[in-house]
């Protein structure tokens, strides 16, 4: 059995890099749990301290922007929409394992859903154990977050950029 | 003398809850650069390696926008300017020690400035050899990367919000 889990976290970005050894370590600090269709799993502007990967089922990520960007799957005004699945070992809520921090979106349960969940002070002490695993996971974890910002400062140039066209015709 | 360093280190976020000893390996691997008043230290978009720590002087922070802020201290239109200083320890570039990575200002000396340099490479190499160190640092730098996110997030939807507006009036 732990192999098999093993070997699901072989594939997330997160883990990359880690010995099976550690993997197995990362598995002994999760915990299972199961969302229910509709459930809202995380709400947008709440603290969290909870990462969750998803093993099975999908979940809708649902990001407040004023103005939402047409060209991806915005059903509602305002609002950007997009989907994680377990067919691609998706992760979120990472952020919190480094500090308790304000959610950045709501993530509801699309279809029944079964999951990882680990606690920011559960991998802060392991991590304090096993500082070579901390390292690995936290170099995976800032490349992410930095990929991240990368795409959000584009964002913003973009903005300033319609803003700036907008009010020079103005 | 390294006690003087290693004094100069702990008051940078990047270096927080080090030890004296891991301290003293950082500096192990930092080299004392200089930049002559008005001289281009790094250009927005050029890809870099390098981490600096200002010991004396000031530097200017130029990121493009096609819009800056005028709530800032925007003297070009299109740019927002910043300037950052040794008396406060700052740092920059910090993001090259995860990866190779497109810089997002350009950074001119304001002063003839002393600095620190720190190269990705040699950070990963010792960080391989003191996991603890390893882990302490990206545990700061990821906080660091994930404030700034914050950040981006926030402006995201500020001017999301700012285009709907005028938008919706013209």
């Amino acid at each position: 059995m732990m192999d098999e889990e093993v070997l699901f976290l072989k594939d997330i970005a997160l883990f990359k890099d880690l010995p099976d050894d550690k993997l197995g370590k990362v598995i002994s600090i999760v915990r299972k749990v199961t969302f229910r269709e509709n459930e809202i799993i995380m709400q947008e502007g709440d603290v969290g301290d909870t990462m969750y990967i998803i093993l099975d089922g999908t979940v809708e990520v649902a990001k407040s922007l004023v103005l939402g960007n047409l060209d991806d799957e915005s059903t509602e005004k305002n609002k950007v929409f997009t989907r994680l699945s377990g067919k691609h070992h998706a992760v979120f809520g990472e952020i919190a394992l480094l500090e308790e921090s304000k959610r950045t979106a709501t993530i509801k349960a699309v279809t029944d859903c079964l999951m990882y969940e680990m606690k920011k002070d559960d991998f802060l002490n392991l991590a304090a154990k096993d500082y070579e695993l901390g390292y690995r996971i936290l170099l995976n974890l800032s490349r992410i977050v930095s990929a991240r910002l990368r795409k959000a400062d584009e964002d913003t140039v973009k903005l300033s950029t319609a803003l700036s066209i907008v009010l020079q015709e103005t």
